[in-house]
């Protein structure tokens, strides 16, 4: 099976050497080259355009945003026009519900294939193998995709076989991360503001019910108060809390507490605090209980 | 050591048995003394006032509420005027920050200790002993409890020598989890209303970043949408949303979560359904996205 | 001064007579043709496109939304292939702040004018030439706009030499009537439930620090129930708030209101109940404080 | 008819003249007595405690909060032991709910009357005479105040038999006020942030549909960025809208917009801005878009 990549980011470039590695004939497109030079030193081959990295049986995109997945497949050079009918563009990145619908309405234009995979995991987990795969799409296709699902991730949770419930999912959860970020953040700022000592705090609540690397993960870095370098940033988290609530309108679900992180998010940003950490709103709630240090320090 | 244990509801006569099994001399008391019966057969002494079961060296109280703790401290044969000089109250009780500082005061001035310890666990942790003790108060007395606590409890967090901070700390836990409940209860409702299967995401959820038992327990009982009977209310979860949000006033740390939280409790309150499991927040929300079952139903 | 008028909608239909009164040559054109019948006899010109009542100086564009201003104009036998350069297009619509500087550029990259201009008022205001009128674009084609705008309405404020100020300004401003609404919702709510009579307490409020139109409008529907027919629809209130919220992230502003008022009128959309009037937010607390009338009556 | 009046800070110094103006024999009380000095010279008589002013027929009380009430009614030499059988305490201070229940109840239990009837107004209305009463209380006590009424404002609204109701009435109103205040302060930040002058932008608002005198004050001082010196605190605004919470938490009225609102003020609070005008608001969502000047500022 030949395989393209598309996207050498901070996920694309730890994802990609997994296929490699598992001895996939595999061409890859980044728009800066250099980012490439590691994989083809290892035997991938470097595409000039999306399209050429599309002209196998698979074709994986993992890139930022909407903007540059819609470039990426619609754009000249791009993968909709290159893609052989009956090949399958797998797309990996955190993009709209909207979007993907109008990927799984073109591709079946085109005769090709398409199925939905975003992924739970930060760059490291990436670079271990050990992703969470959200999947959706036709159930033969998902079958074709199992050994690349496999080589990249560490279990893969199907969501039948429109391409955007998988989407969807991704979305909700990255909510859910972000609903838990917030409610430690108020709890952080108000038990610190009364002497409490935070990794006390953490401890206990790691320990008992919040055991979840999520309450780990991120009550450490308020604990800590070390908001940089981000893993994910607070930008990213309105963006991905931004789409949730896009999906929720067009399906006419209220979503409060999204609607309120949302606002939190670009209160950082317009602090200038939006490349920090997406914890960084255990700051922000510091500071709105009287914390006179500036969002925008790390 | 003489101890005396006031207070046996869902959590209480779920917790006294422990110590009599310990071969403590136990005194109880409770308002409906038929709720003593049992651990009068197995060697406990019922007290026929709080007072009377304040004698010894420790007197427990484990109630409902503020108001409750008030009466059977302050009020008539209460705990105030029979406790010894020196002797220890330890309040379990789940009660505001502002009362633990006036228990603290009144100890102190009528020469008795005082401990806070309120508890995470449901009755049925409570009955294994396996509650999450959360204690603070004078290091010595601490000590002295030491032996009661590892009886009723898995495990004991230590915040300090100011009773009032344990309080806080379990009304900021107890505000954590009902955050939980909010964001599972709009994400159910979002992803349920575009027709994903509930208990496939839960699984996803709680088998990846989500793996606590906060979100096993509540996201299971939205996935199955099983409010009734209830294992803590939306009443109660009112309640203890309510004090985080009173200490926070007095400490001047802003909490839109709190607040929002706070808010959707009180319209299931209004709607008849304060007596629903507080996970019926998930109702709600698939109430607020359209669906046309009553609240109040179970 | 030839005049093109596209859209005789609820507000269209009502602005357009004013034009042929004042005896301007005029051009008109709306998708059914049926509702240009009056005009036509009162002297106005039918024009089968959007584009052929673009071909004299100038050209007023009153639609429903976005998505409608955007066929018209860019679409084929638009305006924008149609309108003579030097030629103005005035576009009267509420529509995003980002379209309307899409706008602005369209026109400008074609040598043509383009001035923003949405209105304050309802189609009785309309009818009546007493709208408000928020205008802005560049100092010159104002000017010559000048006597459009004292035929269309009773007073125009200047804001400048971007159009697409006049349309943040508008959305602003349903944005604070909106919001009004909702704390009118919330006050009737409350004092309603305590049995206070909503009419006295109307009364109160209107005629002491409350007395500007838009508390007597609203609170007289809410006090009324009376959200049926509808003024200003809830959808379209979700729409208009939605556009402020979406200037607002461009320019990074939290509005906290915002977002929490169109939560509100998603919860009446998901209810079935988005063509109420928008007033119908005073149904939405009455139910949220425990009344169980359904929400999708009139 | 004997008047005694308790309570000379800045509402009341301004309102008890106009008694003496209207030749009522004047028993005054204030515990700074040097406040009554001018009273004094104009002919009214100062007692020495609040019980000292009731043992007319009517005493009335105009004091800051709840807290100040209850010790000059309830507390050592206050009314309630002194005010005979059948005379009146009319209560015009902005207290909670509550209070004026257990004021209503007590003052039954004495034999004495209670009337409740706080005030809308600023000082300077009240000097003038020109206050809005909401009164309520048993209608033939309400005849009799009625020539006081006249005395100190300019129009007085009944709200039925049970004093309470007029509290309630009065908190929803600064409910209402503090609600147009943060909605101002959004808009403001909005437009302002886009470049728009701010008071082009408040006269369109007030010529328009906001023609009432609260957007006037408040988006004058919004506009002005006027926050000192206040002529109501933010820390007041913060419990006016905490009582009127409370009130609709006792009601089971959800009220989401008072929820944001009463965080807001406290964020205020937090950062030192207790003390400005609560139009402060405004600098708020100034400071949330990005402004990096300290709230703490006048």
């Amino acid at each position: 099976m030949k395989i393209g990549f598309v996207g050498l980011g901070s996920m694309g470039s730890a994802m990609a050497p997994h296929l490699v590695a598992a001895g996939k004939p595999l061409s890859v497109h980044n728009r800066t080259k250099a980012k490439a030079d590691k994989l083809v030193a290892d035997g991938a081959v470097f595409a000039e355009t999306p399209g050429d990295a599309a002209r196998g049986e698979v074709v994986i995109t993992m890139l930022s945003d909407d903007a540059a997945v819609e470039e990426t497949v619609f754009g000249k050079d791009g993968i909709l026009e290159a893609l052989p009918k009956g090949s399958t563009h797998i797309s990996m990145s955190t993009i709209s519900v909207a979007l993907s619908e109008r990927l799984a309405a073109a591709h079946a234009e085109a005769g090709q294939e398409f199925v939905s995979a975003p992924v739970f995991g930060r760059p490291d987990a990436a670079a271990a193998g050990k992703l969470f795969i959200v999947a959706a799409g036709p159930a033969e296709v998902l079958d074709l995709c199992q050994s690349i699902f496999e080589t990249l991730g560490q279990r893969t949770f199907f969501f039948g076989e429109e391409p955007a419930k998988a989407n969807l999912v991704k979305l909700s959860g990255n909510f859910l991360i972000a609903s838990t970020i917030e409610s430690l953040a108020e709890a952080f700022a108000l038990v610190g503001k009364a002497g409490i000592d935070p990794h006390a705090y953490l401890e206990l609540l790691t320990e008992t019910l919040f055991s979840a690397p999520v309450y780990k993960t991120y009550g450490g870095l308020i604990a800590d108060e070390r908001y940089t370098p981000p893993g994910f940033t607070a930008k990213l988290g309105h963006k991905d809390v931004g789409l949730a609530l896009d999906a929720a309108e067009d399906l006419q679900v209220p979503m409060g507490m999204a609607s309120l992180i949302s606002e939190r998010f670009l209160t950082l940003m317009a602090a200038g605090a939006g490349d920090l950490d997406w914890s960084a709103l255990g700051k922000l709630a510091k500071r709105d209980a009287g914390d006179d240090k500036p969002l925008s320090d790390g």
